[in-house]
């Protein structure tokens, strides 16, 4: 019996033992399995994110090769790996990352290299024993207001990396050690190392499939507008709904629960700010392409994405609302519903036409008509609010939905200015116009209201812009644009601007005026 | 006639010259005050940022006169170049970063190496032409994944810039074009030299007024809190006061006009994620300093940041209607003027109390008897505005006053959670206890309340743990405490949690039970 026993226990610890043998390998498949998972995903996601990794692999082989092979090699001696060192460190993801930091540490070297043969020069005239005293002294002041340099907010956005590098180069040049003819020789080493270290990084970046930063940034600022306009889209129909029907409920449930998605999507603006402020610093640094030019408005983008996500705050408040049980009073809510429902979907569909006027970089104006609907959606609330107060019981009832439609009216409000500040962009960036749907009766009266008042922002007397507008029936479009150009070089104020804008808006024009701005 | 004209003009003209030679200096010397007062401003903002520039200037000044003397320059030839190049790249604001740098430097400049001497030697066995394309497919491939590797989040946090430094480094070595012993002198004296930059950067920064990224998280926490809590407690004053007396607004504009900057404080919290993130980021590489452990919880630290978040930003709908001048009927605001400013009062006191609590790194609890008032104020409320119906005329001129009462609630509940997820941090970090407050009674009624379910949350069957809770009259602190050492290593879920924290309000302890875990 012991026997069986002793076997029976072998057997167990055998087989214990075996799974784990056997289990191993399957943990680790497991885990490769999950890794690779994760890796297809990232790829997925933003397949942009593969071409980065191997035009990284192709610029470094490039110019890894270039000092491998004896002729770079033997011309530059050790300072070749300068070249590998700039390819590594400058390239970035997009191409204004990569030159923002190509420009960056070419200038900075230059600077700091000149500067440091000057500290070198200046020290050696203090013998054996001043020198080092001198040199010390100055890479320490040098060092420490340099760094003191990058907590202002413009350096440290800007020419943060110059910075590093300029204290870096100093100090080296400066204790290098060398004589002054010996430091040129090897500045201008390295110079022409880091030179062409940096061109293959901005050739390759900008060259094979570029990754732009304003492109990003102008996509993320229509996506954000898309999704907030996705949520109101839905918000009438899911908060409604479900309170009314509820018999209804169940059988559309698995509808609603696929949909569910459009009311998450809001969320990932709230904290968009930062992505939004590296994309327009990094989106100043590139050259024009595609459809932006060189001084693409970007702050404005900025500006517009700001409004968004105090939009996104106000639908961060409602959405407390939507998972809430008491509801309040059904009667209420039925009243409510016509006026809140056309407010969230006429707010929505401004939203889509804006986000879609970015997109395409077509004139906004089709938004319009949504935003005067919404508004008058706001009027019809309020006539639905004072008629329901005859029917109502208790106050307690009314103040969930009372609160939904209030929030939904300052969403409203946000939306308006959203509007307005598309359409900033809009004349800033010279978006095609398309047809124009104001009525001649509408714009003749807003051409015959007013004089523009005279401007001189800059506080140069002596400089005056004559702005001719031509006679009858002349484009107001080509009128609108020589504003617009002017308006450019001489920073006309919010009045004139929106004068413009209206003017812009109408089909025919009056009298040949001269604004003297 | 025409003479004096002249004479006048000349005379004219030689003013005008005159006077912008005069303002040439004047002008410069206006921007040098105004960039002087820049720099006054951001050092008096935060000192450790003249500390900080100071110590980097120390840091290199040492590292690079090291350099200059001949023994180190002698021994280490070059490459003692890579000590002050370290220095000037790793060292960062706070221990953290600088740690996180330089351990990331040190370990991707060791492992990058050593790839790249046994790469160098694969190729070398390829022969005189297949080296360079061997060692170029190798290159191309290993920077290629690396910077693919950039895009997970994870290693994207805590080691972007060691994969950076590996990729570098990597290159260099296998491009070389050294013999394999010749590239291990140099590696060597390489690492050393990085070693010397990489510990003095690592000393200066740690021992010489160090800025610890933990203890800065720690205080944007707890100040975060504060600023949503000063603006709960001007609110309630801010918006019934100035509605009710109308009167008495003139005479008491100069003191509101002073006040209203904590109105403001509210949003740079809605945009503090990123610096929270980047703070625990960082956190997590220094070690126990001051009041902090090692293994401090930083995520909860997050958890707590998130829920202030979303509470700022209901108060960011909130501020909508503090501002608009349709504030709705008088009446009913006086009936809801009491509990709504209780509620925030009492809000602003909870948020203020658990403020002080991290900020001291004492027991919360003192603030739980604030969320209470304020959860009795959403009661008294519900019961003002059942009456307030009595009296209203129009709904419409109630909606406003509705939607601030409404707004109010939500913040009610989220101060909640916040309190609850402070209680939960003080837990994980041992803040210090002090003295109980609630009656026996109560102590009583909730230790009796039941039996702990037995947990087993590491599916490990044969450990259990045996908590022994002491006879009558014994210091129930003294059991909490044990009870949460057990705790942390067996992970107890919230409600076994939740009941040892109800102990630990109680006074007294009935019956020595035990508790099987």
């Amino acid at each position: 019996m012991e026997n069986i026993g002793h076997q029976q226990q072998a057997a167990g610890a055998f087989e214990r033992a075996w799974s784990r043998v056997k289990a191993f390998p399957g943990g680790l498949n497991i885990r490769i399995m999950a890794n690779a998972k994760a890796v297809k995903k990232l790829a997925q996601d933003d397949p942009r994110r593969v071409t980065h990794s191997l035009k990284v692999g192709l610029a470094l082989t490039l110019v890894s090769l270039l000092y491998y092979t004896r002729p770079l090699y033997d011309g530059f001696g050790v300072s070749g790996m300068w070249a590998v060192l700039t390819v590594a460190v400058i390239f970035e993801f997009t191409v204004g990352g990569t030159l923002n930091k190509g420009l960056n540490r070419g200038l900075a070297t230059f600077l700091a290299g000149a500067l440091g043969v000057g500290a070198e020069h200046l020290a050696s005239l203090f013998g054996k024993t001043g020198e080092p005293i001198v040199l010390g002294t100055l890479v320490f002041l040098l060092a420490a207001a340099s760094t003191f340099s990058r907590f202002f907010p413009r350096i440290k956005q800007r020419y943060d990396y110059g910075v590093l590098i300029f204290i870096l180069t100093f100090s080296l040049v400066a204790v290098s050690g060398c004589r002054v003819d010996e430091i040129i020789v090897l500045a201008h080493e390295r110079l022409s190392t880091i030179l062409i270290g940096g061109a293959t990084c901005m050739v390759v970046c900008i060259f094979v499939c570029p990754v732009w930063a304003g492109e990003d940034l102008h996509k993320l600022i229509a996506s954000n507008l898309d999704k907030v306009g996705s949520y109101l889209e839905g918000f009438g129909g899911e908060y409604f709904e479900i309170v009314i029907l509820p018999e209804e409920k169940g059988s559309c449930s698995d509808v609603s629960k696929d949909d569910k998605s459009f009311l998450e999507g809001y969320k990932s603006v709230l904290g968009s700010k930062s992505l939004e402020e590296t994309f327009a610093n990094l989106a100043r640094w590139e050259p024009g392409h595609g459809r932006f030019r060189l001084r693409h408005p970007w702050k404005q983008y900025l500006k517009i994405g700001a409004l968004t996500r105090k939009c996104a705050y106000h639908i961060e408040a409602l959405n407390g609302y939507l998972g809430s049980d008491t509801k309040g009073s059904t009667e209420f809510l039925g009243k409510v519903q016509g006026p809140c429902t056309t407010m969230s979907k006429e707010s929505s569909k401004a939203l889509k036409a804006l986000s879609s006027a970015i997109k395409t970089m077509t004139n906004p104006s089709p938004a319009n008509l949504h935003v005067e609907n919404s508004r008058t959606a706001i009027k019809d609330l309020k006539i639905a609010l004072s008629d329901a107060l005859v029917e109502t019981n208790d106050l307690l009832e009314v103040v969930p939905g009372a609160t939904v439609a209030s929030i939904l009216i300052e969403i409203v409000k946000c939306v308006e200015k959203i509007s307005e500040s598309v359409h900033e962009l809009s004349n800033l960036a010279h978006f095609k116009d398309i047809e124009a749907t104001v009525s001649p009766e509408k714009s003749q009266q807003l051409l015959h209201r007013g004089s523009v008042n005279p401007v001189n922002l800059d506080g140069d007397d002596d400089e005056h812009v004559i702005i001719t507008i031509q006679d009858h029936h002349d484009s107001p479009e080509l009128v609108s644009k020589e504003i617009q150009k002017q308006k450019d070089h001489h920073d006309l104020p919010e009045t004139v601007s929106k004068e413009i804008q209206k003017q812009k808006a109408g089909h025919h024009d009056h009298g040949g005026k001269q604004l003297e701005v």
